[in-house]
């Protein structure tokens, strides 16, 4: 099939694919006495005394703002907030879908990070939690700190956050397989922006030691003349032999290759270069660093790629409806590290050893169980962390 | 029943009067690609060219955004944008459940009018149209203003212009029953914010000729010191003989009384001073200007009031959902004050000749067929004056 000729077509016949319904009664006298005035305003003053109560009287307990300001939609660049909406709009469904929770999309109309900062804070009242969405590299860094000092409420980066939660998992359950310790790897990670170091961060929190993040200029090393302020920072904690070089020269003996790049940039040469049972992780998409077929001829033990025609699927679906869940079922303030890595070894728990094979890393999207398994291991997390309002 | 109570205690039973559920196929990897990647790429690139699909291609074309600030909530007044969510939900869940309307309530955290105008400016891409609400006077004429200029989509602010509708409405019966032509008739209206003005105008706009407004400091008459912009522009337009006093001199001779003011202001002398068979609107809420049963003791031949528990139930909940609905189904670039004459008189036809009487000189709030017939209405006038894009 064609899909995306086909997702066109449907996408004109659906017109929409989330939609707002009534949960109450509306067709009497009473019921509107009830559900809207005079009723309604005993509950609003009640929020008026305690502006927490909005999350008792309301819907806002389970709802998620899923925001983006179009700069960086799926493969296709800075295409404008109108048309990021079917990703926003299918965002949402799959939140629904997948774990119950009300989504919303909202497109900013503005690449301004303070703008976006300051509408997202305006607009917050009306949410549980906020869901950055495809959102460029560098801003997005300044745009999810910021709003997370300032919201009370779970605020996640998805561009970031989702693909490195799915890329642990992966790497979970592909070190069980080829019976390597996290301490011992060496892992190199294609793709700087913002997906590349949010994984690098999340491998050296999860324990893994040897990261070497390398982008289209080469190797990062510290003290390089040049690098923002997101690579330095990085750079410090990453690749400490300082080697430099390019990709192949980083590849050479790695056991894990994580692209979150460029198509076709990595050859079979450098599949082969890499250590015994190495693992490798395609995830550009649509076109991958290199082909699942050419990854395994040249000695790929387990191949993980972005796209859904093949095994193991490494995307972000698999995280952020079940950990949006498990942070608003606690009312949790925030979401921090230990809440993300309960994420990843939540979704890795979904596989059972008798499972477990290299062609079966992960659990499918569409498995409810997994989401609700991730659910559970954010909200135990959150607890555990002191972040939750509700125990 | 004591509402208040009972409707907090529902408030916290169904812990939101809205959902957002999801539309399209989710479980499997066919649906995964059609709904979401890969295939929603082309979707999103469809839009990028025109971004006039994104009201076919997503929810946007059925989506309406219920936006206040908190400042005038209900008779509450500023009780914070949290406070207002019971509000807001509950008219988003009168939108779907009376026009099939998805609404979604977005509650700021600012009252700065150009913080205002902007955020929703910056948001608007994800809408079809927007309801203000319960934004305090005069912020919310310069915020309508504003944005009716720069948005491409219908702006309502429901308490000036769903009250002056209904108002309308009920006036355009009312004068059925009592036999008089808006030509002839002496109106006074009491209560000079939002409400007051917008419903002088609606008034002037439909054809009534001699209009006096009063507010708490008394007749407003052109060339008054003091008198802040909204005044000073009705002023040109009202009160043509230039008559000063107190309510109670407007009120000498009155065919018509609209109250949108303040309990208990207005005597049974007053409205006995009245011209025959008057017509007297208190829609003061929760406790109206003068009882329902004074002022028709004191004469009035038509009482309508703000409160469900007596007939003539003067409630803008007969406007917004049909007013959208018809705007939405033309794809109407704006709400010109046709449409908003034309949602009177759809409301005031769904009364027949048979039906019609002093009490029930309105159709119930929870009758279908009004908002389809508001719908219709709107939807013609919108393309009758040329500001509908899809025929």
């Amino acid at each position: 099939m064609n899909y995306r000729e086909e997702s066109l077509k449907k996408h004109g016949e659906w017109k929409g694919k989330i939609e707002t319904v009534c949960r109450v009664p509306t067709d009497s006298r009473e019921a509107l006495s009830l559900a809207y005035t005079p009723g309604v305003a005993e509950p609003c003053l009640a929020i008026q005394k305690d502006i927490e109560k909005s999350f008792e009287l309301t819907r806002r307990w389970n709802t998620v703002a899923v925001i983006t300001d179009g700069t960086a939609i799926l493969g296709l660049g800075d295409i404008g907030p109108e048309a990021g909406m079917p990703v926003m709009e299918g965002k949402c469904a799959l939140f629904k879908a997948y774990a119950d929770v009300d989504a919303f999309p909202v497109c900013l109309k503005t690449k301004d990070p303070e703008e976006i900062i300051k509408t997202i804070e305006i607009i917050s009242g009306s949410f549980g939690g906020i869901n950055l969405e495809d959102i460029s590299a560098p801003r997005c860094f300044g745009i999810e700190t910021a709003l997370k000092e300032r919201l009370g409420i779970p605020v996640f980066h998805d561009d970031q956050h989702g693909t490195a939660v799915v890329s642990l998992a992966a790497l979970i359950n592909s070190l069980k397989l080829v019976k390597k310790n996290k301490e011992d790897i060496k892992v190199v990670i294609n793709g700087a922006g913002a997906a590349g170091i949010a994984i690098g961060k999340m491998l050296l929190a999860y324990g893994v030691k040897d990261v070497t993040m390398v982008d289209r200029f080469g190797i990062i090393c510290q003290g390089d003349e040049g690098l923002n302020s997101a690579h330095e920072e990085i750079s410090k904690v990453t690749n400490r032999s300082r080697i430099k070089g390019k990709l192949s020269d980083a590849m050479k003996g790695a056991d894990v290759f994580i692209g979150v790049s460029a198509p076709d940039c990595v050859s079979k040469d450098m599949v082969s270069s890499m250590a015994d049972k190495a693992i490798v992780f395609t995830c550009a998409n649509p076109i991958p660093e290199i082909q699942r077929a050419d990854a395994l001829a040249a000695g790929a033990y387990i191949v993980g790629t972005g796209s859904s025609e093949h095994p193991n699927q490494i995307n972000n679906v698999l995280v952020f409806p079940g950990l949006f869940r498990g942070a608003l079922d606690v009312r949790a303030t925030t979401v921090n590290r230990e809440m993300m890595i309960a994420a990843a070894e939540g979704i890795a728990s979904c596989v059972s050893d008798q499972q477990l094979s290299p062609d079966y890393i992960l659990p499918y999207a569409y498995d409810k169980t997994a989401h609700e398994c991730v659910a559970r291991a954010v909200a135990k997390a959150a607890r555990d962390t002191g972040v939750a309002k509700i125990r």
